[in-house]
């Protein structure tokens, strides 16, 4: 009985002590990590602007890609099908990635933040596991879906987070690590 | 003599494979490290952001504290002592940390964005070392600074490079860590 009453004991102290030295992430959250993936900036000129970081962060020039509509998940623009073009390039740093993007034509977020906005950040971007699912539960907390689309083996959504977060957010979800 | 030969063999190719393996870092970046150390988001209210941000994150809410002029280093904005405060809050992610931003009044930097733009993400930050010199040197490549401050033991930047890289640069430094 009495060797029962210290497991117990042991067992309680064990809990307060994790409890206390592992960062709290409540089970309800939206985002599932605390690792930021991605800031991203829209330009009007990606050559200009690849070229301006290299020099500023010391690094090579990097490609431009380009961003369009895939079958897996066909870009949508506030619920309509699009077909929004941009040129992308990414600088890879120790913790975190940044991307270029440069709207190329079509009804997308990037073009109406350049529009509206001019040049800057236009969002952050987090990791995720059931984009679609989550897309609702944002939606619900009243962040709707600003566009979303997708890639071979991914999916991406902007998350009209503006009037709760001051900002855009993007999930992305990577479905080959899933 | 053949064995010097293989000598001068076998230390070119350390030197190509190391080349290739550690990422670059050419000697005249302006930005030292590759690791970004901050987002700020200008807001309007930022008893309501902290809260949401800590709802989408499963975070504590985190505390506010007051930006201001120190003596150490008075807040200039655009060359032109500044009484310019602001409301500051918080999280810190695993990679990263996310910076709220409610300007009090006073003319800066944050006013000028949420006065302009609206709410949204207004600077990225990186750690630096000797941050004046620094600054000019950013000039010289026509980045010049809007604003500029410090708290006791440190001392921030703030680099207009909207014209170069599409948003504004935060320097920090923080004199304890040189």
């Amino acid at each position: 009985m009495k060797r029962n009453l210290s497991l117990i004991i042991i067992a309680v102290l064990i809990c307060l002590l994790t409890t206390n030295s592992v960062p709290t992430m409540k089970a309800d959250a939206l985002i599932q990590n605390h690792k930021m993936a991605q800031v991203a900036i829209v330009v009007k000129d990606i050559e200009k602007a690849r070229k301006n970081w290299a020099m500023v962060l010391g690094m090579d020039v990097p490609e431009v890609s380009i961003a369009k509509s895939h079958p897996s998940r066909p870009t949508k623009y506030k619920g309509t099908p699009s077909s929004a073009e941009a040129k992308l390039a990414f600088f890879n740093l120790e913790n975190i990635q940044i991307e270029l993007i440069e709207p190329l034509g079509g009804n997308s977020t990037w073009q109406e933040f350049l529009d509206t906005k001019g040049e800057g950040i236009h969002h952050i971007a987090f990791m995720v596991k059931g984009i679609d699912g989550l897309e609702r539960r944002f939606e619900m907390q009243g962040m709707p879906t600003d566009q979303n689309g997708g890639w071979e083996g991914g999916a991406y959504s902007y998350i009209n987070a503006m009037q709760m977060l001051g900002c855009e957010l993007e999930l992305l979800e990577n479905y080959q690590s899933n």
